[in-house]
């Protein structure tokens, strides 16, 4: 079975990502940045994810992003809440991190050629793309045209494939995409700036976009069992 | 004084990239990866040669590549020695970093765009080209293309500007370049399999690249005064 190296941040698109990779008949190397998040939950979530897919490993690299700043979601700034869907489609949120794909896929680039893996996956997809630039089919294009110059295994025969499942699916599309292939969202982890025990704030643009999602999809969001409102 | 991101390891290559960066008019700022490099003589030399060439700051970022592994120079594999000119002419050597400068140059365009700088200087030149994929002209436009699609900054009308001052030099034309700029290579360390205090080992593929550019450029090594012969 060829492996695949799969970037996995612990939130619902990664989970579902992990499934459709498993679908396409790739052995899965999970990668997680633990990349100084405002918070825990996220790295946990990723460990919950990957253990539920099944993966043949899953390596947590550190890289402290915090000394780069330039992101609400490694410095102190402010998470903005409650904006609305207009606002979220205009301009790039304080909470892009500068280069971040790049860095990811870098990473994931550096690995899947250590392991002799010429696959990755990435789970950017539409409703992010409108926010942020380095979640765009140009964007994956580029990263693809750069690994096949970049490394030893490209520079021969072989050639990089940067597989992005989830570029044209909205967020209902991938949940519905996951259950049918038996994902557990109750696992998983998306809110921006989660109270105690990683409690969705529900006003953030992940939360809302989540909610949103499984709104569209007609299906209860898991995490209201977990996290019951009012409690 | 507009700023530039410039990659620093602290070898010569990268001593003469920050004094012609500094004359091409950038303010310098310096970036070293703290990649788990065998030995910890390089990230020294980094912050000396970054103090003697006054940069701004200095940002040395960590980053473990050792989980990555495929390298000799992050793992326990063997430093191949007092192999000939022709030898290391062929093949990619196994002190090859899988993807190291599409993940250095990645980090340093997080922190360009979180300065809101748009120039970064790598010291990629004529004498690693022929080994590594990763120092070839081809290699540079293909990430500077995708850099102007990854990032808020190059999204809109602005441009990244990779430079590349050495690329067609040889060892002994960067150290003449850096010569005439003032640059003191008794601060610079070279060698893959250093020995005591950072006492080069004289017979890697670095060592012997070094050796041969300071005979070629007819200038002694100012590291023969710091580490006599036979001491």
């Amino acid at each position: 079975m060829p492996s695949a190296v799969v970037l996995v941040s612990g939130g619902l698109d990664s989970a579902t990502l992990l499934a459709l990779a498993r679908a396409d008949g790739f052995e899965l190397q999970a990668l997680t940045i633990d990349y100084g998040q405002r918070h825990r939950y996220e790295i946990e979530a990723a460990r919950r994810v990957c253990a539920a897919a099944d993966v043949a490993r899953h390596l947590v690299l550190s890289l402290d992003l915090r000394a780069i700043g330039g992101s609400a979601l490694t410095t102190g700034m402010a998470v903005p809440k409650d904006r609305s869907r207009d606002e979220m489609s205009h301009g790039i949120p304080v909470t892009y991190v500068p280069a971040r794909n790049t860095i990811f896929l870098s990473l994931a680039l550096g690995w899947a050629e250590s392991l002799g893996a010429l696959d990755l996956f990435i789970g950017v997809n539409a409703t992010d793309r409108a926010g942020y630039p380095d979640c765009r089919a140009e964007f994956i294009d580029a990263f693809q045209h750069l690994a096949n110059r970049a490394t030893k295994l490209g520079s021969g025969t072989a050639s990089w494939k940067i597989h992005t499942p989830l570029l044209d699916l909205s967020k209902a599309d991938i949940i519905r995409r996951g259950l049918a292939l038996g994902v557990d969202y109750s696992l998983t982890h998306t809110c921006y700036d989660p109270g105690e025990a990683g409690r969705p704030c529900g006003h953030c643009d992940a939360c809302q976009l989540r909610q949103a999602g499984f709104q569209e999809a007609g299906i209860p969001d898991p995490l209201l069992t977990t996290f019951p409102a009012g409690t």
